[in-house]
């Protein structure tokens, strides 16, 4: 609901939690939707989202589980019986009890599983075999399926018949005695034809099933650029086992870009997580950059005359070192971008790199053009002046070299190069700015 | 189409352009969807780019600029005539059009419109007054509505009579004789009910319609938390004037994460901009860069003395700055993700703000034993090993102060903490970084 009654609610419980009794907490929950209070657990440092988290209905719990992120909803299912568990995923759908199953450790689930109705364990046991990232994760099973002998009058009598069609439904699908997808059928396209009319008649055969193994990813470019609501899903036999929909295709979308932008600064862990937990996912990104950190000094190392008898150098010498992460930052961001987007391939990359080229030099023109009268303004000193322009134009054309060079061949050994593209460039730019600027130095002013 | 044959033509333009014929890329733009041919067009450099879209029929040409990004879609206007773009835009949606007519200078589109038929004009003129970041700029005027005595009846002949509804037609909504919004009716809801019920017995009136003048992030937050397909939009006196579907909530929350992540490296162009316009683009970022980076260099030159008699300090003062900037980065990039989420606000600031604290220290502990360690390995001076180990203790904890303060700060003067932010954030690291190493030894070594 886009209710504004429910809406007040959330913003009340997450300014004021502290101020309220529990019965009103309570009652300020049971006008929430289930993702509405997913996002005030979000939202509650862990002492209060448990507390919130334990105010629910056990069959609120379910809904609300499955709209978290994995580690908060890994969290609260640690801290909940088997039996309740039970009892909070009996309502949700094949997808969404999936979700929430396949983090458990082994033991768990499998306790969890044998308490189960053989139907439900059966049902649930498929939907466990498709790996997380795949279509087959994101796979309901609620399709309904009609027959190309069908008529249209005979399809409304069934669909009549169902009560209750499951959420975004926007098609049915037409398949053969053996359960193979042969096409699909809108439902507006049903209410809008003549009843006597047979489904082959006015089925659409045009858009491809999706295969259970596809990439998620992949899944959501078919959705976006074909503007979809549902999809089918098949088997590699090309049998009907189930549909994905629009909203789980959305939240794939929004966990990618979270991942992206996480990704590059190397953090991995829900905005309120624990000191302890919070540590441990950075920790690797900031010891990665002390050795990092450590190669560049190294390169400074070599260069101790030279700053020994010159001592502004090493005044000077961050400022080429910065500028040229900048650069690689950007040209960076840019390629990852493009290579999200598939947008970047062979037959386009060489012009890419000589346009980075060409901005490198442009802006090089430019900076190069600043530093050196800043730099002459402060030191009076036209040498060191003019060294610090060369030193800047040699990073920026090395950062273009970094930028684009380093997340092609992270991605081409299976590495995800948002996630160790940056320090990898800036440390190439780090040290390449040093060595141009104190070498220069050492050739022209010892 | 997910169809395997036009995906197939996709990679074949995007790999071999250049060894086709005309004809060869013509016949196979045909076998493309528009998303797709837009792909094509954002993947290929500017030249290609235009001999692609100069192969389009006219009729197709509204579809792909529609779905292109913003900065190419006005790129090939420009090249097109007046009236070549009437006929390629006649046969879109409202907001489409829209998309496409609000960028073009005044002039021309006043002689468009004064081209186009009263009724279009008419239209356009409304959908124009929306701006393009509120629920009226993804505003279709494509509703279909009934009144709440109508029979489930006579709304089915009413739809057969239409012969096609609009895409993504999951609901209909229901208004009184003023247009005042009242309900909204499932399509799936009007084949399971009997003919004979009343509109207004199983009409749903639970949903609030979405306001015109929504912020179009707030509309995307709806769609996801609510799974919608598609919503009403009223005027401020509560009348229906359009709806939304979640195809464009989807571009919004793509355009979204998109511009999150390259604001952050200070970058805003399209993957493969002209090089003069991507210099342009990245100058700025580079320029305030420049201006920091001299900041922290007047630090380092507050302490030419002490460099001058101990010349390795010079080459580990970078470590505590580099330490302190991947840190802050992390920090800012949590409360970013916070922010865009609507996670933070006054009551977990704080409890945020100490464990970032938390996180600093135990992370600042292990690492600056560990630089300690090796710095003493390397120049075998304990002083100096302690003072590193110090400093760097220092800047981390100055890292979270910058991280959670910037953003903030910049948010409360409405600008986005994610373009800002960054640079900002690792000049205040750097600064203290220098400040804290140089300061410490002047005082313990001099």
């Amino acid at each position: 609901m886009s209710d504004s009654k429910s809406n007040d609610s959330l913003k009340t419980i997450l300014d004021d939690a502290s101020n309220l009794s529990l019965n009103q907490i309570r009652r300020l929950l049971k006008k929430m939707t289930a993702s509405e209070i997913a996002h005030a657990l979000e939202s509650s440092p862990p002492k209060q989202r448990n507390l919130l988290f334990s105010l629910l209905k056990t069959e609120e719990e379910g809904d609300v589980l499955f709209e978290l992120g994995e580690e908060i909803q890994q969290d609260l299912v640690s801290n909940i019986s088997n039996e309740e568990l039970i009892e909070a995923v009996k309502e949700l759908e094949l997808d969404e009890i999936v979700d929430i199953l396949q983090n458990l450790p082994e033991e768990r689930m499998n306790n969890i599983l044998s308490n189960m109705s053989l139907v439900d364990r059966k049902r649930i046991e498929i939907g466990l075999t498709f790996p997380d990232n795949t279509a087959g994760g994101l796979l309901n099973t609620d399709v309904i399926s009609v027959r190309p002998n069908n008529s249209i009058n005979e399809v409304i009598s069934y669909l009549r018949d169902q009560s209750d069609l499951p959420e975004n439904t926007d098609k049915i699908f037409v398949v053969n005695n053996e359960n193979e997808y042969l096409g699909e059928l809108l439902i507006s396209k049903i209410i809008t034809s003549k009843p006597s009319m047979l489904v082959r008649e006015i089925m659409d055969t045009e858009f491809f099933p999706i295969d259970v193994d596809l990439d998620d990813k992949e899944v959501a470019t078919i959705f976006e650029r074909n503007d979809l609501i549902s999809s089918s899903v098949v088997d590699k036999d090309g049998k009907l086992i189930g549909r994905i929909t629009i909203d789980d295709v959305v939240d794939v979308i929004r966990e990618d870009a979270d991942q992206n932008l996480l990704g590059m600064a190397g953090v991995a862990e829900d905005t309120f997580a624990p000191p302890g937990r919070a540590a441990k996912s950075r920790v690797f990104w900031l010891s990665l950059n002390l050795i990092t950190a450590f190669i560049a000094a190294s390169t400074i190392n070599l260069f101790q005359d030279v700053i020994d008898k010159i001592v502004y150098l090493a005044v000077l010498m961050p400022i080429v070192a910065s500028m040229g992460g900048v650069a690689a930052t950007q040209t960076l961001t840019i390629v990852l971008r493009g290579l999200t987007l598939e947008q970047i391939n062979t037959s386009n990359i060489r012009w890419l790199f000589k346009r980075e080229l060409a901005v490198s030099i442009l802006n090089g023109i430019v900076l190069s053009i600043l530093v050196g009268l800043v730099t002459f303004g402060w030191f009076k000193d036209i040498t060191i002046a003019i060294l610090i322009s060369c030193a800047l134009v040699i990073n920026l054309i090395s950062s273009v070299i970094a930028g684009i060079l380093v997340p092609l061949i992270l991605r081409k050994f299976n590495q995800d190069p948002a996630i160790g593209g940056s320090v990898v460039v800036t440390t190439i730019t780090d040290v390449v700015g040093f060595l141009s600027f104190l070498g220069l130095a050492t050739i022209y002013l010892i």
